[in-house]
C-alpha cells in the first residue's frame, strides 16, 4: 500500500438518543494499522449496514460491548487483506468479518472469515444470501424454528433482507402457507410479488394488525419468524397452533428506541399450545465451518435454480455512510443495504 | 350404590370478576349419573384444588373449553369407579382425571387414567408427587428445561406443590446452584429448610426482587422454571446466561387477573443469549403411558430414598369447597392442596 494511504474513519462523538444525527458521529482520519503477530490488516471494500449497529452505539446494547465514545463505529466488513502475519492470510485474500467504519481496519486474523469466493459470484452477494444473512435465515428458520412440511408461517420484516429470504426458504422447505408482514403499501406488494408470499399484511394499513393476521390463519400458526417485536409479536402469539415455535431474530422494534416497549402480555399463549421461542445470533454457527458451508451449498444452489431472489441496495460513498445508515429505520431502502467504499487509495494500491 | 345417593355438586352461577366470591357458585343437587356405551361413573374422593381451575371459569379461559354458566366446576378428581360400561375398566378400580366439583362425575373409560396403587402410597399422594404435580415437576424440568449438571437454576413458586419438588429434582439432577423465589418469610424459610433450596428470594420483602436474583447470580441462569409470570419472569430473564432455557409451567400471576399484566419488555435477552423459552402442559405426556410410568418409577424411588419431600394439605369437607379453593391465591395454605370429599354416601357404599 501506498505511503501516502490515509485511514479515514466513523467515530462515535456521543452516544445517540434515538435515531443517529449528525452530530452523534464525527469523521477523522487515523494512521492506516500496521498487523501485530497474529493479525491482518484489511482494506475495506464493503460496509453492512445492520441494524444491530444501532445497538452498539448504546452504553447498554443488550448484547456485546458498547462502541467506546471517540471510537470507530463497529459493524460488518468485507475486505482484502494488505498485510499478513498470519501463516492461515495472505495479501490479497478476501476476507469478511467485525470490523469498523473505516478504510482500513485490523485484527486477530481467526476473527475474519474466507469470503467464499468459489461461489462465483459478485462481491456484494457476500454480505447477503451468501453472508451473515443468508446464513441468518437458513439457520434461524430451518434449525432454530425447526420449520417442517405442512407449515403456516408468519414472517414479520417480510421484505427485509432476511425476511425476504426466509418467505423463500420456507416455501422451498415445503411450508403450506408463508405469510409475511411489512410496513406499507411498497413492501407488500414486494414480499408479495418478488418474494413469494402468499400475502403480505402492511402494518401500517387501514385494517388492525391483529384482525389481519386472524384472518390469515383461520388455523392458526406453526411458525412465526420475528424480525421485529413488539405489539406485531404480541398479536401473532395470539394465534399460535399447538406446538408451535417462534424464532426470534434480532427486533429491530428495539433498536434505538429510548424506552423499551412492553412486551407481549399473552406469553400464556406458550403454555396454552406446548410453544417454544428461541432467541439466536448468527454468530452462534459462525465457529462450525462445516455447518457453515453446508448451508451456504444449499443458498447457492437454490439461486442457481433461480428459487431464491434476494435485493441489494448498493451505495457508494464513505461520507455519507451515517445518513444511509439511518435509511435502514425509515425504510429508504430496498434490499440488503452496503455500502461500497469510495476509497482514495483504491485504484493506486489495486 | 344406594337409591339414595345424592350428587352434590359446585355449578358456576356467574364468572367471576377477579377472586372468587361466594355468589359466583352455587351449590346444587343432581341425579347421579348412569354410565352410557364406554363411559364410567366414577365417587369422587379427592378433589384437587388446581389453580388453572380459575382460568376456565373465565369465558376465554386462555386454552380449553371456558366452564359452562350452571355447570358443574370443572377439576382434578381422583375417585372409585361405581359403575363401567367399558370392558377395561370395573367397579372398584381407582382412577384418576379431569372431572367436577362433585359427588359422582361420568365420562369416557378413557379419558380417566388408574390410579398407580401398585407404588402403595396413601391416597392423596397420587394427586402430588406420583400425580399430575410430580409430573409436571420432572417432565417440564428434566424435559422441557431439559436441565443438565452445573447449570445454575432459579425456580419461582419455589414453595408451592410443583416449585417444591422442582427443586429436589434439580439438585438430584445435578444442578449446581438452586434458587427459589417466593412471596413471604414463612414460604421462603420452607423452600430453603425443607425443600432444599441453597436460598430462596422473598418477592414480598425489602430487596427488590431484581436486585436479589442479580445478587444471586453473578454468574448468570442457566435455567429458569417458571411457575408465576409476570414481573418475576422480566427480572430472571435479565440475568440469562448463554444458551439459557425458561420453561413456562402455567403462570399463576394470570390467574383470575381482570386485566394482563404486560408482558417482559425484554425479550431480547432471549435472543442476546440464543436461549429459549418453552411452555408445556403436562397433558402433553398424559397420552404416553410409557413415559408417564418411567417418571413415576423415579419419582417413587427418589421418595423412597428420601430425597423427594412434599406436604399435602388434605382439608376436609364438600361445602368448603370455594373457600378452600381462594386459599390457593391468598396463600392460606402449605403445599399441595386437596380437598377430601364428605361423601355421604361414602360409608354406606365403601
Amino acid at each position: 500500500m501506498s505511503k501516502s494511504a490515509e485511514n479515514r474513519q466513523w467515530l462515535l462523538r456521543r452516544r445517540p438518543h434515538g435515531r443517529v444525527t449528525p452530530s452523534d458521529l464525527e469523521l477523522a482520519v487515523a494512521q492506516v494499522p500496521t498487523p501485530g503477530e497474529g493479525e491482518i490488516v484489511i482494506r475495506v471494500k464493503l460496509l453492512c449496514m445492520d441494524p444491530t449497529i444501532r445497538n452498539f452505539m448504546d452504553a447498554a446494547p443488550g448484547y456485546g460491548m458498547p462502541i467506546a465514545l471517540k471510537g470507530p463505529i463497529r459493524g460488518m466488513i468485507v475486505g482484502e487483506v494488505v498485510a499478513s502475519r498470519d501463516a492461515a492470510r495472505r495479501e490479497g485474500d478476501l476476507v469478511w468479518g467485525l470490523g469498523s467504519w473505516s478504510d482500513y481496519v485490523s485484527g486477530p486474523a481467526n476473527r475474519f472469515f474466507p469470503v467464499p469466493v468459489g461461489f462465483g459470484h459478485p462481491l456484494p452477494v457476500y454480505t447477503h444470501v451468501l453472508g451473515t444473512i443468508g446464513l441468518t435465515a437458513h439457520y434461524g428458520l430451518l434449525d432454530v424454528a425447526g420449520v417442517r412440511p405442512g407449515d403456516r408461517v408468519l414472517v414479520s420484516g417480510a421484505a427485509g433482507a432476511v425476511g425476504s429470504l426466509v418467505g423463500q426458504i420456507a416455501r422451498i422447505a415445503g411450508a403450506t402457507q408463508v405469510v409475511g408482514i411489512a410496513g406499507g403499501v411498497e413492501k407488500c406488494a414486494r414480499a408479495s410479488e418478488r418474494y413469494g408470499y402468499d400475502e403480505c399484511i402492511d402494518y401500517k394499513g387501514p385494517v388492525p394488525v391483529r384482525e389481519a393476521i386472524a384472518a390469515a390463519f383461520p388455523d392458526g400458526i406453526d411458525v412465526v419468524f420475528e424480525n421485529v417485536g413488539g405489539p406485531l409479536l404480541e398479536a401473532a402469539l395470539d394465534h399460535l397452533r399447538k406446538n408451535a415455535r417462534v424464532a426470534l431474530c434480532g427486533m429491530i422494534a428495539r433498536y434505538g428506541a429510548t424506552e423499551m416497549p412492553p412486551g407481549p402480555a399473552n406469553l400464556w399463549s406458550l403454555v396454552a399450545n406446548s410453544a417454544r421461542m428461541r432467541g439466536f445470533l448468527v454468530s452462534d454457527i459462525l465457529g462450525q465451518p462445516a455447518r457453515v458451508d453446508a448451508a451456504l451449498r444449499e443458498l447457492d444452489g437454490w439461486i442457481r435454480e433461480d428459487r431464491l431472489r434476494y435485493d441489494i441496495d448498493l451505495r457508494v460513498g464513505f461520507e455519507s455512510v451515517p445518513d444511509t445508515f439511518n435509511c435502514l429505520f425509515t425504510g429508504a431502502h430496498s434490499g440488503r443495504l452496503v455500502v461500497q467504499i469510495d476509497n482514495p487509495n483504491q485504484s493506486a494500491s489495486t
